[in-house]
């Protein structure tokens, strides 16, 4: 299972996202999400999170936690676990990096963005008061989502409206 | 990375505790720790964490929460990350399982037994208030810790006094 790492990080009502439209083959191009990547061997979660929000934006996280573990079960990319943080950073973001566009977007526009199905049932969360969640997430091939468990209780038919 | 969950049951102030006696070459060997074990293909930790409570002790937990996550650098078995959780269970423990011996062991008592010493950095936080938290064990070859990092912050001083 793929270990990734991925930070909403917020500044005056904002989050700070990254449209993915400069990889090859990502699997996620066109889509707006947070910062993040995967673990390196003998990473923890918490210090890859550090590590890639440096890379990608060129900020330090100053404030962060973890507020989420998702499990993505993806036919087309692999499954991967996703441990997912809100925090605070220093410095300013550049306008673009490797991997995309950086843009801060106010939190209540974000779901007018290009996002994954899955990204809609868990960002709400992320601004409740809600400490820690769990979340399974199961695509079907084509990135169609099919099912959406919350803390061991399927909400499927809440978010597929 | 190895990943394997670990969850320690609570009734009437006692926690469930398993003797690991049993198992060849368990790099548990005569230490006590909670019930858990590896995750399945496509299984969220969420699910695991049901399954193996089942499997080894044929109860049924009724309500769980994730508590913690442990990235364990581990040179003589691998390095692994545990999901960390409480819960509450139905059914009884039988004496023994595959893996070894249970009982319920009170929860101030819990200290008292052989176990890892990283699991005694976090133990105490499982009775706390904090909702959920992000933890470092390094460990050197022979099972001696050597470093503990509790949500970002080394508190090896406090730990290894």
């Amino acid at each position: 299972m793929r270990l990734t790492t991925l930070c909403y990080i917020e500044r005056d009502n904002q989050y700070l996202m990254m449209h993915r439209v400069k990889k090859a083959k990502d699997e996620n191009e066109g889509k707006w999400i947070g910062i993040g990547g995967h673990l390196d061997e003998s990473e923890s979660p918490d210090e890859c999170i550090i590590r890639e929000v440096k890379e990608e934006t060129g900020m330090r996280l100053t404030s962060f936690r973890m507020r989420g573990l998702i499990t993505f079960i993806l036919p087309d990319w692999g499954n991967e676990l996703t441990f997912l943080y809100t925090g605070k950073a220093e410095g300013e973001a550049p306008e673009e990096c490797a991997e995309g566009i950086l843009r801060w977007v106010p939190v209540d526009q974000i779901m007018n963005l290009s996002l994954w199905e899955g990204d809609r049932a868990f960002l709400p969360l992320l601004s409740g008061k809600r400490e820690f969640f769990s979340m399974k997430l199961i695509y079907a091939h084509g990135g169609k989502l099919i099912q959406c468990i919350l803390d061991g209780k399927d909400i499927t038919n809440l978010i597929l409206q």
